[in-house]
């Protein structure tokens, strides 16, 4: 797939990038973040409510659909685009790392990983094999290779086998993916990055995976309990040794302000449960740092969450909003989930718009500013 | 408030009307079935929603939101429909049949109902003065009277005093309401007619309140537990005694066979969380009866959950609608809440169609013949 993906623009003082990224299902613009919508839905929010905010891909997740209700049987229904009713781009996960994270007594083989199903015990087994097999039949316009993803921390022997495992791993995912026409007809596969805390590791599973040249690279094993600025460092160590001409991913995170720090390391594309997560809990996003709509003093707050962040839950008070989460009504985790989704789909806009304009460097840092003043605050 | 209600067509073989209803947010065609919004939202379901499927009024709950949020906060924050934004037609309940189905330790007193609030053992207090005031603050375009709910079975002679006492609360709810120009402002005061299995008690309550000249009338005490033939007969020795040229209503119910054999005995507006409560089970409702979507059979139905009722969840599967509703997840409760709350819209707006067109007996026997055999058989 030649010219799938286009560097725009790259920022003159940072390693951020504005890219643009074809795929079967249309274009994304990046930087972008991806609502994750695990089993097939993204939690409490309708496919039409996501395209309002201006999603313009979304993840789901390979371990879960496969476990309920069957790759199969969402294949048979015409794939997961038309299972959901998401006529936008699709990345799936390979399935690797919630085996990892859910799964029962699992064993990591050369040719997979066996392990139980986190619902009923059921024996399961995923290699590269499998999980290619599982997003053809999904359909999905991104597809992300098997890989080992290492516990943090976590000693420099089983790190490396980590790394060895997970290239072989993605070179089968390759081979199949090329042999059973997926690639060439135009889904994508994306090789992920090991390496944990380990530099040279680090640079070996970039290199490695980028002589493969696939279409896309993850930063894999990110966001597993270390501390920010470790994470930062291992992202920082991996980008610079992935192909320029490529959309950059990492896994699984963050908050607002990481998003924008990972975005100067020279990252593209985001997913994240905790827009949605939190939001069923009451907490939302502000450019000065996130505010739990439960306390007391919202009670009589007659503002929207956010002056001048236009969506739906815009027109309904912190007041209205608090009532329905203390009340524990489903609306709520509806409408803060649209607020928080839009918050982060905002925030890579305003990221885009600031790489066209040439100071993504001082404004990001102002804006991560004022969000940590306000979180210090809070 | 002269015309504010018109009869526009009755029907020749059976005491069916069709009507339109003039409130302070717009007109409401008759017959028509009001989603429930308890604490000031109709569960799972957006305000945009329920206007895409064409809900023209909503009910909310007096005594949920006096005990939380507060009525004085709602009418600080500029009144029910703005709070929850609505801008259609509300009608709210006066809280006494929740003062007697969820409140602790009620002491019935000739000014009102003394009792503990089911959240936190508050002691408060509701009389003809409190459920109008609170009714006022929310801005309700439809308020009831306080009435004591006799219940099923009852004795006479407690009825009886139900009877009288619901009969000297209305009145001075009208007085009330009249003195504070409320009514002048347009808003509508319905009163609730009582009196059990007892068909002279009915007459009574009926014609005494007929006289009070009350812009709508509801036939209340039904619903309670008693069997469906003993509902419809309640009904039916009290709607002849309620004034032609006023809108009647049925509180708190039912399914959609006795939607249509109530409207048959000359109700025209109906409320229910039926449609809301079990679409959150996985029950939905088709014209051949409800289906529990988590049911086997359903896994890999590629079809909508009714051909040709289209609406945003249509554009679902039943295979994709079971997957949400078995993995527990909120959009299940969204859509399915949807298709039910449109069900039974659509319901009444066949109804209104039939009505006009001047075959509501057979059409009506006919709907509830297929639903009922559908029902037996599934």
């Amino acid at each position: 797939m030649p010219d799938h993906f286009k560097l725009l623009k790259t920022d003159s003082s940072t390693s951020a990038r504005r890219g643009r990224l074809q795929t079967r299902h249309g274009t994304i613009e990046t930087p972008i973040f991806m609502p994750v919508g695990t089993q097939g839905t993204v939690k409490a929010v309708t496919p039409v409510q996501l395209r309002d905010i201006g999603a313009q891909i979304i993840l789901s997740n390979t371990y879960h659909l496969n476990v309920r209700p069957g790759s199969e049987l969402i294949r048979d229904l015409g794939g997961l685009h038309k299972f959901m009713g998401w006529d936008g781009p699709i990345l799936t996960d390979s399935g690797g790392f919630q085996v990892f994270s859910l799964a029962k007594l699992r064993d990591i083989q050369e040719n997979g990983i066996a392990f139980q199903s986190h619902l009923d015990g059921a024996k399961l087994f995923l290699g590269p094999k499998e999980v290619m097999t599982i997003q053809k039949n999904l359909g999905s316009d991104i597809a992300m290779v098997l890989d080992e993803c290492p516990p943090w921390p976590c000693e420099r022997e089983m790190c490396a086998k980590a790394v060895e495992r997970s290239y072989r791993w993605a070179k089968l995912c390759k081979e199949i993916s090329t042999d059973n026409g997926f690639l060439a007809a135009g889904h994508h596969v994306f090789a992920i990055a090991q390496g944990s805390t380990f530099d040279d590791l680090r640079r070996e599973a970039a290199e490695s995976l980028a002589a493969l040249d696939f279409p896309g690279y993850a930063v894999g094993g990110v966001s597993v309990g270390e501390p920010e600025p470790e994470m930062l460092k291992q992202v920082g160590a991996t980008t610079p040794y992935l192909p320029a001409d490529k959309p950059r991913y990492t896994m699984g995170l963050g908050t607002p302000p990481q998003l924008l720090k990972m975005i100067a390391l020279g990252v593209d594309m985001f997913d994240c449960v905790m827009p949605t997560r939190v939001a069923r809990n009451g907490l939302v996003f502000t450019p000065d740092g996130p505010i739990n709509l439960r306390n007391e003093q919202f009670r009589t707050d007659p503002k929207p969450i956010v002056e001048g962040l236009n969506n739906y839950t815009t027109n309904f008070s912190r007041a209205y909003l608090r009532h329905l989460a203390v009340a524990g009504e489903m609306l709520s985790g509806t409408l803060l989930s649209i607020h928080n989704l839009h918050f982060y789909l905002d925030l890579m806009a305003q990221a885009r718009a600031h790489l066209e304009v040439g100071d993504y460097g001082p404004w990001h840092k102002a804006w991560v500013e004022r969000y940590e003043t306000g979180l210090a605050a809070g």
